[in-house]
């Protein structure tokens, strides 16, 4: 595998654009990711039991169609708890996209990020889609990302090279992040290209998988948006139709970038001053060590604890007895970076200091020995700052 | 019912004490609540996998005795993550009051609060055991109530007469609260007393019946603690047996106690600079209903926004569509004090500036209609403040 550059454009037969419509006080707020040839799709969407209109109609076309041509979205506006209107709004979008380009609507997903409980201003948007149709591109793919961002403060896209079949086969990636968006809740969403050919079926599966350990395993607040929203487009211009031999390598792949897309987000997260890697070991099987971890990372002590650099290891065993697994508490290891914290769930003699110094680096790792099981699971969390919650408070609708 | 002052050494046949041992730097800090008659006892704690060894030896006690002498609490070591030697010396505070008052030691409840991993000083336990048993007395109930107390403000006490059966019949109460405590988590312990008298069965039933709609409904920020109890003795020192029929009266005061000590709890949360009420109403049932207010008010976003005054309703739907009940969310209606939010789960027209004005107050009341069923539940919560992530990241262990 070789990280390339480029995001979503990078594997073949893939076009993009990015546009300013004005949805958006400033900057790209429309993106259009486009194959001429047709694509298996696959889509993860968000669990929060509220979902947004764009969520519940590129729901609808996934089930509906078999072949997809194009993702529209947009930023500056969520289309969420706007009932029928909304909707319809959604599903025109989709109706103008595929009215220009000649092609089934129900090929196009839709998604949107922003503010919730607002219409959008279809005119922008009808626009909007014209301009990007207009400047579709093999470069378009950063323009894109830039269209989805909302308070993030960088783009974010990755490309991978795989050999396959002594081919070249490329996965490609953007994503916007978890920074709160004002003036509501934080919008996750990703969209993949790729160039492999496989069925729906196995693309479901392998990019459930990759959204598992990498979407699943990240959290800013605990807070699931309305709006999340991860989805793959796969339009076999390489030549390759994957076979069995070939799944590891393509699941690598496609691991890769979605877990550095989802690094990218926590970095990038809202307020933040710190990435927190918490590594789960032998759990007895890896839904129990993810949740532990999504407990540790969602706690708001423990996030505090981060931000001062506070060696508080009793908050982080507190986590852990209240993420709701039935496992034995009595024998639990804790490291920051190499140095043990807690031995067999029990205070253990430690270097304050440089636990203090370890925990002030920007990037921290922390480790859970639970010693009863052989799997593991990774989950990226982020510290909770003053700034975090001045922003989020201040903020008046 | 009549509200009376005072709190545990109100009802008959109550003493109490509170002294300063030298567990922490300042102030009183071990309570102890005696009855020469022996007690029935019921209590209630953390449901934190991960128990502090007074928690486990209070369950031991509660499952081998059936007559009930004292309550033995200290604040400024929560005696957690102790191991065997944590146990050991809990039971050694039973052991060494047991010794004094010249009972069995299984008739003596232990509960701690305050810094984890740090083992008790037994020296000055014991100092404070002999201390406090030489000043046990009718006025002693506030004593004890500050010995309790880490970062809280306040004391926290409060007595209710009833009359039943022409006679009076006195419950009083202690607690401290779920501001976070340096340099770990909160713990929330309350003791209540009453001179009534009735069946541990019915005891245990009337309590769990008190305490779910008043300690298991409120929220600091959704950790639960290692050490919390909420415990009560009862002496039947007022000559009254309860009957069937008194049973209603009795629980409204044992409601009307816990509920005051969960409200000064929440009023007094670290860093806090609003109460929240949340009403949950028309619910298919109870439970469902108290699911979703603390997913509301364990919300980060709702709880910034609560700070900064933002009727931002977009985030209380996304906590509600997180709760993970299963229930239609079409129809839902938000009112912050009389003024309607939001109307079906949509978007509403209100006055953006009163909005703020009532969230601007220090007691907010919000009200969620989910029109479906007829059972409701009252969650109290707080914002969260820059002042609250300052404290709980600077304090360095």
């Amino acid at each position: 595998m070789q990280q390339i550059s480029g995001g979503i454009t990078a594997p073949k037969g893939f076009l993009a654009a990015g546009v300013c419509c004005g949805l958006k006080t400033v900057g790209n707020d429309l993106a259009i990711i486009y194959s001429q040839e047709p694509c298996v799709a696959a889509a993860v969407f968000t669990s929060n039991r509220f979902q947004a209109a764009p969520v519940s109609v590129s729901k609808q076309h996934l089930a509906s169609a078999s072949a997809f041509h194009a993702i529209v979205a947009n930023s500056g506006c969520a289309n969420c708890a706007t009932g029928e209107q909304g909707i319809r709004d959604a599903q025109a979008m989709a109706e103008i996209t595929a009215a220009f380009l000649n092609i089934p609507e129900d090929s196009i997903l839709v998604a949107s990020t922003g503010k919730i409980g607002t219409f959008l201003s279809m005119d922008k948007i009808k626009a909007g889609i014209r301009d990007a149709l207009s400047t579709l591109n093999k470069e378009g793919g950063l323009a894109a990302a830039e269209a989805i961002l909302t308070t993030d403060s960088v783009p974010k896209q990755v490309a991978v090279k795989l050999v396959i079949q002594g081919k070249q086969v490329i996965i490609g990636g953007i994503a916007k992040g978890a920074g709160m968006i004002a003036p509501n809740m934080a919008t996750m969403l990703a969209f993949l290209t790729t160039d492999a050919m496989l069925s729906k079926e196995l693309l479901d599966k392998m990019f459930r998988n990759a959204v598992n350990s990498s979407f699943n395993s990240i959290t800013i607040d605990g807070d699931t948006s309305t709006n999340d929203t991860a989805t793959i487009l796969a339009n076999g211009a390489s030549g390759v139709v994957l076979n069995e031999s070939d799944l590891d390598v393509f699941q690598a792949g496609l691991n890769h970038i979605c877990l550095e897309l989802a690094t990218m987000i926590v970095r990038d997260a809202e307020g933040a001053t710190k990435l927190l890697k918490i590594h789960i070991k032998n759990a007895p099987n890896q839904d129990m060590a993810r949740t532990i971890g999504l407990s540790i990372a969602n706690s708001t002590l423990v996030k505090c604890a981060l931000f001062g650099a506070d060696p508080n290891w009793g908050r982080i065993l507190c986590a852990i007895g209240n993420a709701g697994i039935d496992i034995d508490l009595g024998d639990i290891d804790v490291y920051v970076g190499q140095m043990q914290l807690v031995k067999n769930s029990c205070a253990w003699e430690f270097d304050h200091a440089e636990a203090h110094r370890i925990l002030s680096m920007n990037e921290v790792e922390l480790t859970v020995d639970l010693k009863q099981g052989d799997h593991e699971a990774v989950v990226l969390g982020c510290d909770i700052t003053t700034e975090y919650v001045g922003f989020n408070a201040h903020y008046s609708t």
